[in-house]
């Protein structure tokens, strides 16, 4: 058997997610069914960040293994052949360590979050922006989101669907900054709890509009209850942009 | 009457142009829709560039005249209503001097065209680039480029339908600029012919391919024959991005 690496991008848009699902195609689904075409063999393909439905990636990477040997660029090209009409592209495929595995091997995870904050909805980003009318106080949110750096419970920042053993985290980065309209949220960690980027821009949000203090943040991190923090998200604005190995 | 002026964004995939024709819906159409279910009037909108179908824009400036006075920023919102679930959004709007025209006032234009160079098609940006697979040379398009500012007979670069009288323009700007697998060429004239940018980019295209030098471009300028030029770019990389006045 060879172990293949595969790095992906993908508009989340038409999807149930990354992972596979009896109500709607999935990233995994459509990668899996691109391989069996070409490389007629059944596979399951493991990535990095199962991402939820509607969320994108620029920088998603997955493992597989096939019996049989293929050339890497080869294989880049032979799938991407066979996932159009899907929004998903194979930028890049070379052959992987027996040991190498796109979630445990993870060494990071950075995901980038933006917002529209104007007026007018968008019209050439939709579906890849939180569009939000009212004004925000970027620098209010990029304050407020520095405690969240470092080892803590982010218990208060998980879903109830949450399937990780522990809500002890390493956040590595969290950074709001502001380019004319657009408010960019970039979150790295090893790895992250379910829906944790999400509800943390969520709550973000809040101190966004005044409505929270950077110390109301941090008094929800504390509160390891979910019902502290603000609400999740919508998932469009949310990309896995790198995984680092 | 009032005149007032709006600046817009929009995908131009879903529309046969700017301007409106019987085939099918057009940017202008949808606007003065929009504002007749608004204001009640039947209006003429008259664009900065009359964008060609699949070509967008983030910064297209227009104007109308309506016989009621409406607070612009509530006629800005009231349009981005009314213009759902069409994907233009009306991004300001504000109260022009009688003599403002959209069109004849412009001192300048400016046009993005994105090429995505890479051998995975665009997951994220397609319909917005054109994807080329094959590896372009960026300084080779653009040193070939510099030759074409200036004041020129643009006959070569020009569309088989354009309608100016003339094909003399002066070119102010025409840069090609590599970021990573985009690369990126921005134009700016105080106007251009039909097709102009679109063709430029199509004959950088075979410098960036080796194909051609950039001797060659300068030949074509000057043959002042469109057949000696290359073939036209497909609409959706190109974005006007921004006219001023």
């Amino acid at each position: 058997m060879t172990r293949y690496r595969l790095q992906i991008e993908y508009d989340g848009g038409g999807f149930v997610g990354w992972q596979r699902q009896a109500n709607g195609p999935s990233v995994q689904s459509v990668l899996e069914e691109a391989i069996a075409r070409f490389c007629r063999e059944r596979v399951t393909v493991t990535a990095a960040g199962r991402t939820d439905a509607g969320v994108h990636a620029s920088g998603q990477v997955a493992h597989f293994d096939l019996s049989r040997e293929v050339v890497p660029d080869t294989l880049r090209d032979a799938l991407n052949f066979h996932l159009r009409p899907a929004v998903v592209s194979v930028l890049s495929a070379e052959v992987a360590p027996a040991d190498f595995h796109a979630r445990f091997s993870a060494k990071a995870r950075r995901y980038v979050y933006r917002i529209l904050n104007r007026r007018a909805p968008p019209a050439l980003e939709a579906g890849r922006v939180w569009w939000l009318a009212h004004p925000l106080d970027a620098t209010a949110m990029h304050e407020a989101a520095q405690p969240l750096i470092g080892r803590h419970d982010f218990t208060s920042f998980r879903a109830g669907l949450c399937q990780a053993r522990s809500a002890l985290k390493t956040l590595d980065r969290l950074s709001v900054e502001r380019d004319g309209a657009e408010i960019r949220i970039e979150a790295e960690a090893r790895s992250f709890l379910h829906h944790q980027v999400r509800n943390m821009v969520g709550t973000l949000k809040l101190v966004g509009e005044g409505k929270w203090r950077a110390a109301d943040v941090k008094r929800a991190l504390e509160a390891r209850n979910r019902a502290a923090a603000g609400p999740t998200a919508p998932p469009h604005g949310l990309c896995l942009v790198e995984v680092r190995y």
